[in-house]
C-alpha cells in the first residue's frame, strides 16, 4: 500500500481552511465578517448545491469535472502507458497548449520538481525528460528559443531525442495549432516517417482539424471530454499526461482529488472546504472587494496562483462584475505587493496557501565571528521562520483591517495538489452560483478573436474585418 | 559608433505613448477619457514638475533616481570590469536580493536573452555564465535545488566554477542575509580563503552589517547611493552589475535612460512622456478604476511587468489608495484573463507593452495537404500575427467601453529597456504627487517584519512578540 492509501496518512494530509483571520474578532468590527453574517449564508448554499448536486444549474453542461476524481482506472493505465513509452523514447518533451491546456500541468511539475529541473542530469529527473511548455503566444523570440534547442537531423545521441504533445479541443485555438505546425515540421525534419509515433494529441473524441490530422498521421490520442471546460480539465489527460511523463504518480493525484470530493459532498458550508472558501470570497467580494491575493508560502506553488487565476477570472469575470484575482508568491513579494496590502485600498482579500513542511530541510547554521548578526538564529528552519513571517504578515494585516483566510497544506505532494484542484474548482463554481452568474462558459474570450482573425484575412470573419476597419481614426497628436 | 549612439537609430528606437484608445472617441463618453479633462490637468502638472525639478516634494531625499542617466563613466567601466572578471572565473554566477534588489537585473535578463539562457552551452551565452536569483525568499526547497546545481568541493571543471553578488542596502533583510549565510558557507567550503575573491557585495556606502562584513572579507563593493530607493535601483550597480556579468552593453542601457530623461525634462504633459502616462493613470484612478494590467505583448517582457508591480504598488499602495498593478503576458492570457477585462468589472485599465520587431522571424510555411487549415495563414510572420491580435484586442475592449494604453517599443533591445525603466519610474513618482502622497517611502513593509522577528525572537523586537501573543485566540471551529 502506497502512504496515499493509508487513512492515517490522508488524514494528516488534509488541506485545511483557517478562517479566524476573515472575522471581526481578528481584524475589527468595521473590516471584519460577523460569523452570523457567514451563518446566514447557509440557505443560499443549500439552493447551490442543489444545482449542483441535480445539475440544474447555469452551464450544466460543463460538470463533468465533478466526477473526476471518481474515474475509471483504465483510462488512467492508458494515460500512465503511454507516458512511460514518450519517457522512454525522448529526453525533450515539448507540451503545446494555451490557458487551460497547460496551466495545470505546469503547476504540478513546479509544485513537485525543482525549478532547475531541466538543468538536472536525466538520473537526477528519475529518468523522465526535460518538460518544455510552449504554443502558448505567438512570440517569435520564444518559440525561436525552443527551436534552439532540438536538434535539426536525427540525434545520435538519445539525450537530444524529442517528443510532442498538443493539446487543444479544436485544434483551432492559433497560438497552438501555429506552433504545431512549425514543430510537426521540425519533427517529419528530424524523423521523417517515424515522427508520429513521437507525437500525441489531447483532443476532442471525435471532431475538429486536431482529431482529423491525429487520425490522419496515426497519433496516439486522448479525449477532452465535451462535458469538462479547459480551466477545469487538469485532472482530465489535459493535466495528467505532462504529469505522469514527468514522472508524477497520477493516481496519487486523483485520490488527493477523491479525498477532496468526500469532503465536499454535505450541503454544510461550515464543513464543506469547497462552500467554506466560495462563501467567504462571495461575502468577501459583496462587502466592496473586488481583488483578491493568493499569496503561495513557497515558490513551487506559483503556478498553483497562475492556474487559479484563469479559473477564478474566466468563472467569475462576466456581467460586469466579479473580483479580479492575482498571485504572489510570500515572502518574496511582502517586497513588492506588502506595502501596498498593508497600506493601500481596502479592495482585496489575501488567500495565504500556506505550507508546514517542504520536502527539504534547510537550517541556520552558527557562524563563527557572527559577521552577519544572524547567530541568534542558529538552528532555526526555514519552515519555521516562513511560518513566523506568515504569522506576522497576517496579524499585521489584521491590525490594519485586512482579511486574510489560511489555506493550510501539510505538505506539498500530489494528494494535497489533488485536493486543492478539487477544491478550488468547486470552490469556484459555487462563487459563480452565488453572485448568479455562469461560471462555466467564457463569452468574452471570442471577442478579441473575430477582430483578430478578421485582421488575419480567416475569410469567415471578414465581417469583423470590416466592422474594425470602420472604427474611428487614430490621431497623431495622441501618440507622444 | 556604436548604433545606440546614432541620433537616427535613437529616433527609430524611441518609446511612444498611445492614448488613442483611453479616449471618448474611441471607448464611448460613458467610459472614455474627454481630450480635455486631460489637458486640464495640465496646471496639476506643472506643479508637479516643480516638485521634482525644485526637489520640493515628498520624498525629495530619494530622488537621485533622476539623475543617474548622467552618472558617471568612471562608475560603469567598474562595474564592467569587475563583471568581466567575475565572467571570467565562473560559469555559475549568482545573485542575491529580494524586491528591488533582483527585479530590474531580472527584468533585463529575461527581456534580451533566451527563456532557457541557463541551458544554453557557454559559447552560446556569449562566453558568459549561467545567472541564478536567490535570496528572495525563505523557502527551503527553493534554496535546496539551487545548492544541488552547486559544487560541493573545488571543481575540476571550470564550468562548475561559481561567483556570488550580494545586493542588500542594510544587510539586514533577513531572506537575503540568511542566503548569504548559507552560500558563504559553501562557498568557504569549495574555495576556502579564496572564496572572497569570488563573492562581490552591492550595498551601503559606509554603513550596516553586510559593508562591515565585505570590508572584514575583502570583497569588491559597490554602492547603492542613500539617495535612490530599491525599487529604483536598476540603473545603479544594483541592476548593472548582473546584467554586466551576462553580457549586456550596460552603456546602451543608460543611454536609452537618457534618451527619455532628455524627453522628460518639460512640464507638458502633452509632450512628458512620463507625465502623460502618469496623468492617464491617474484619471483612470480617480473615475474609480483600483486595478491596472499591465500586458506585455512578448513573453521576454514579462519580468519588466513584475519590476514595474513592485514600483506601483509600493509607491502608490498607501493612505488607503493607490489601484493595484498586475501583469500578464498576451496573447498567452487573454485564455486567463481575457474574459475579465472583456465583461469583468469596469475596474482595470489596461496598458499594452508592444514590441513591432522581435529579433528572431518566424513564419508560419505553406503545408502539403494543409491538414490542419492553417494555409491561409501561410507567409505571415507571428510578430505580425501578434499585431493583428493586440489590435484586434484592444477594440474588442474599446467596444465594451474598457480603455486602454499602449507603449510602443520598437523592439526590445538595451536602449529601449532603459528608456522603459526611467519613463515609468518618472511616471510613478508624478502619479505619486498627483496624488499628494509620498511616493518614495514604504512604511507598510517595516510591519509585517515587527511581528516576524517578534517571534523569532530577535531581542529588540520583544515588544512586538508581546502585542501578538495577547491577540484573540484562534478558534478551532473556525478551521474546516
Amino acid at each position: 500500500m502506497s502512504s496515499y492509501q493509508d487513512p492515517q496518512w490522508q488524514q494528516r494530509m488534509a488541506v485545511r481552511i483557517d478562517f479566524n483571520y476573515m472575522l471581526d474578532r481578528m481584524i475589527g468590527p468595521e473590516r471584519g465578517l460577523r460569523f452570523d453574517e457567514l451563518k446566514a449564508l447557509q440557505p443560499r448554499i443549500q439552493e447551490v448545491h442543489r444545482e449542483i448536486v441535480d445539475k440544474t444549474g447555469k452551464g450544466n453542461e460543463f460538470l463533468g469535472f465533478l466526477d473526476l476524481p471518481y474515474q475509471d482506472e483504465a483510462e488512467l493505465a492508458r494515460v500512465q502507458e503511454v507516458a512511460d513509452r514518450l519517457a522512454s523514447m525522448s529526453d525533450i518533451h515539448v507540451v503545446l497548449g494555451i490557458g487551460g491546456s497547460y496551466l495545470g500541468s505546469r503547476a504540478i511539475l513546479e509544485a513537485l520538481f525543482s525549478p532547475y529541473r531541466n538543468e538536472l542530469p536525466r538520473e537526477a529527473r528519475n529518468n523522465r525528460p526535460r518538460l518544455y511548455f510552449e504554443g502558448n503566444n505567438m512570440d517569435a523570440d520564444a518559440m525561436s528559443a525552443l527551436l534552439d534547442l532540438l536538434p535539426t537531423e536525427r540525434p545520435t545521441s538519445p539525450s537530444r531525442d524529442v517528443t510532442v504533445n498538443v493539446i487543444s479541443k479544436s485544434g483551432g485555438t492559433v497560438e497552438t495549432a501555429v506552433a504545431f505546425r512549425v514543430l510537426r515540421q521540425r519533427m517529419a525534419q528530424i524523423y521523417g516517417p517515424d515522427a508520429a509515433s513521437r507525437i500525441v494529441a489531447t483532443t476532442d473524441a471525435s471532431k475538429g482539424t486536431l482529431k482529423a490530422l491525429a487520425n490522419q498521421e496515426g497519433y496516439d490520442t486522448f479525449v477532452i471530454p465535451d462535458n469538462v471546460g479547459g480551466r477545469f480539465s487538469v485532472l482530465t489527460p489535459v493535466g495528467l499526461l505532462p504529469a505522469a511523463i514527468a514522472g508524477v504518480d497520477i493516481r496519487e493525484l486523483i485520490a488527493g482529488a477523491r479525498f477532496m470530493a468526500e469532503r465536499c459532498k454535505g450541503d454544510d458550508l461550515l464543513t464543506n472546504p469547497a462552500y467554506l472558501y466560495a462563501s467567504l470570497m462571495h461575502l468577501s467580494y459583496v462587502a466592496g472587494r473586488d481583488v483578491s491575493l493568493m499569496a503561495a508560502w513557497a515558490k513551487g506553488l506559483e503556478f498553483v496562483g497562475f492556474w487559479y487565476d484563469q479559473l477564478c477570472a474566466e468563472s467569475v469575470g462576466k456581467a460586469n462584475g466579479g473580483r479580479v484575482p492575482l498571485t504572489s508568491v510570500n515572502t518574496r513579494d511582502l517586497h513588492a505587493r506588502g506595502q501596498q496590502v498593508q497600506e493601500g485600498p481596502f479592495n482585496t482579500v489575501v488567500t495565504n496557501l500556506f505550507v508546514s513542511e517542504f520536502q527539504r530541510t534547510l537550517k541556520v547554521q552558527p557562524d563563527e565571528g557572527d559577521l552577519d548578526g544572524l547567530n541568534y538564529l542558529a538552528g532555526w528552519g526555514l519552515a519555521e521562520m516562513q511560518a513566523c513571517a506568515m504569522e506576522g504578515t497576517r496579524f499585521a494585516y489584521a491590525k490594519a483591517g485586512r482579511p486574510s483566510v489560511n489555506v493550510h497544506i501539510p505538505a506539498v505532494n500530489a494528494f494535497t495538489l489533488g485536493q486543492l484542484f478539487y477544491l478550488f474548482e468547486v470552490a469556484t463554481l459555487a462563487e459563480g452560483y452565488l453572485q448568479n452568474i455562469n461560471p462555466l462558459d467564457q463569452p468574452g474570450v471570442e471577442e478579441y478573436k473575430k477582430f483578430m482573425f478578421g485582421n488575419l484575412g480567416r475569410p469567415d470573419m471578414a465581417k469583423y474585418r470590416a466592422e474594425f476597419e470602420a472604427r474611428p481614426e487614430r490621431l497623431d497628436e495622441m501618440i507622444v
